[in-house]
């Protein structure tokens, strides 16, 4: 017999990136930043104190929220630290949406969030892309009237990159009647003039979801963070938060990363320098590649080349390089692709060469 | 306006024992090990390739998980795991609780049953134990006919330190027909003749809870796991897990230090060893202390005495020292303490002889 409840046994759990064991494959399907974590991040975990572990963590990581605050010019209430932006989602879910109460997103979007609200219960609205990647303009009205009490924006769009201005967020959260997450994991490689805290501080209905995995070079670590009116912190950090969800070393790892500023921003600039050259050598190649605000590309194959999509991943994938390919409806022409380091992407667009010519 | 659920606003969230930000205070209240990690761990980190953070980590956290099947003699797919244990309480009652369906536990229990249960909309049976805080011989029945689809057994229990036999064990696992989980957080310290693990492989309803954040030294790093029946592990793990729930860093740890066992037990027997003579010592002092088979005692204060449970409480807290006082029904006049070094234990009982004497 099963023990399972029926939303659970009847639902599909999330299917991650692969994540080879080899250290042999260039891993360009899962969005991490090609640049190593900071130094200070090394200098962090050797200057641990390893005793200290057999006590239990700050369960708050408020010297982790303290620093996030700075960051921001936000105050320590308006940030709760969560293990990767994944935990905030969770969270978000378990504290806002009553099973059976509607979830809204776009279609399509981070393939995670479906999932988290098959768990509680929860039906979704889809709200389909316009042909651009763009929100359609009544997306606000179309949450509302389909009665949604939460909506995931994932902004810079995944898996195609596009921003939403913050003018355009603005509105949205003004006349949207739910809890609106705005999910920025990619946010630090947009090309500048995007800066969405102000909305935190405009509206009670606005959290923004924020990660290290990406920007830092920690996805190996889980550390992300949200930022909200303290209404909508409080009861997550308080209430439904596990009790202890992150560890000692964690925090102070995450506190040395985001304090080198220096080094993280270094790292962005050199993945939107790479993003343009491998832009412009995608579409030599042929492929349909529009400008992307995050740190991959959505690259299109034309219905007249010889291979498809999904064969130009297999044929990667045998070479030893990792792409996304997405068997969905609009993204099964597509591949999603992480912007690399310089040689990296030499290595794909030789193995393009060979496959598109 | 608030956007909380109903169950959320109601709930009030889970109290931590305190912890101090200073080094100064001795900490007997929050059943932590008083002996550091392993050396192992010290290694595990020291050896840590600091530039794979910036990718994923292995999802399932496989090796550990082997390690811990080696450890246990079971498979692989017998083990999941989570954040400490905490992660796995709140999996189970994700994945095998409806809201609205019962949990059942005893009365009194870890604290933290009833919030993860609110957390859910989950209403709670609760057995009352007995005046020797031992089970009620009709605990199963009491179960099945509250119709609890979850039963959480603490063993041994917190926070009196009595053990549930295995065989008692197996005799509520038959009759009782939802899911027992029997959280084992302290078996490491159990003076021997308890081995629970060839339940899971009788009955497909039982998960047995460990962790490392006492038996290894490890409350900081957040780790621990749980082990039953691949029916029940893989729903949790393929389906209502965070995707990656466990950090790259914590998995090589946590490994380090379940390999080193000749270690770990030499922390038990130490414990063990502490526990007798901090008992002997509190009970000279006319406490009322009853055998425990956890790394803390229960100790009972009686009406005759000048000062209260909670007086000494204060008392210690102002002298640098903190235990654990619980100001609810049967708990009021007593205090746990956990045991702690021998430098620590002899602390406790003189300060206790200037508040008794």
């Amino acid at each position: 017999m099963t023990f399972e409840r029926p939303n659970i046994a009847s639902m599909q759990g999330y299917t991650s990136g692969e994540q080879p064991d080899g250290g042999e494959v260039i891993k360009l399907n899962t969005n991490e930043n090609p640049y190593p974590p900071s130094p200070a991040v090394s200098a962090a975990i050797a200057g641990f104190a390893v005793e200290t572990l057999r006590r239990y963590p700050q369960p708050t990581a408020d010297v982790f929220r303290d620093a996030a605050a700075t960051l921001h010019g936000i105050n320590r209430d308006e940030v709760i630290a969560t293990r990767g932006g994944d935990e905030l989602l969770r969270l978000v879910i378990t504290t806002y949406v009553d099973p059976g109460q509607r979830i809204g997103m776009t279609d399509p979007t981070y393939s995670l969030y479906p999932v988290l609200a098959d768990i509680q219960g929860c039906p979704i609205f889809k709200q389909p892309l316009e042909s651009d990647w763009g929100l359609a303009e009544d997306f606000a009205r179309q949450l509302n009237d389909n009665d949604c009490r939460l909506a995931f924006v994932v902004n810079p769009h995944a898996p195609s990159g596009q921003l939403v201005s913050t003018q355009r967020l603005r509105a949205i959260a003004d006349e949207f009647k739910g809890v609106l997450l705005i999910d920025e994991a990619y946010v630090d490689f947009i090309d500048g003039g995007y800066d969405s805290i102000s909305l935190i501080r405009e509206f009670d209905n606005v959290i923004l979801l924020r990660t290290l995995s990406k920007g830092y070079s920690l996805a190996g670590l889980r550390f992300g963070y949200g930022m909200a009116a303290p209404s909508l912190i409080t009861p997550m950090l308080a209430k439904t938060r596990d009790s202890y969800n992150l560890d000692a070393l964690g925090q102070v790892i995450a506190t040395a990363a985001i304090q080198d500023q220096d080094y993280a921003k270094q790292t962005w600039a050199s993945v939107r320098e790479q993003r343009v050259l491998l832009q412009s050598s995608l579409i030599e190649l042929g492929l349909s590649v529009p400008d992307s605000q995050a740190n991959f590309l959505l690259a299109g194959v034309n219905a007249e080349n010889s291979v498809t999509a999904q064969d130009i991943y297999r044929l990667l994938k045998e070479q030893g390089l990792l792409v996304r390919y997405f068997a969905i409806d609009r993204l099964a022409d597509k591949l999603r692709i992480s912007v690399g380091s310089e040689t990296e992407n030499a290595r794909l667009i030789n193995l393009l060469e060979d496959i598109l010519g």
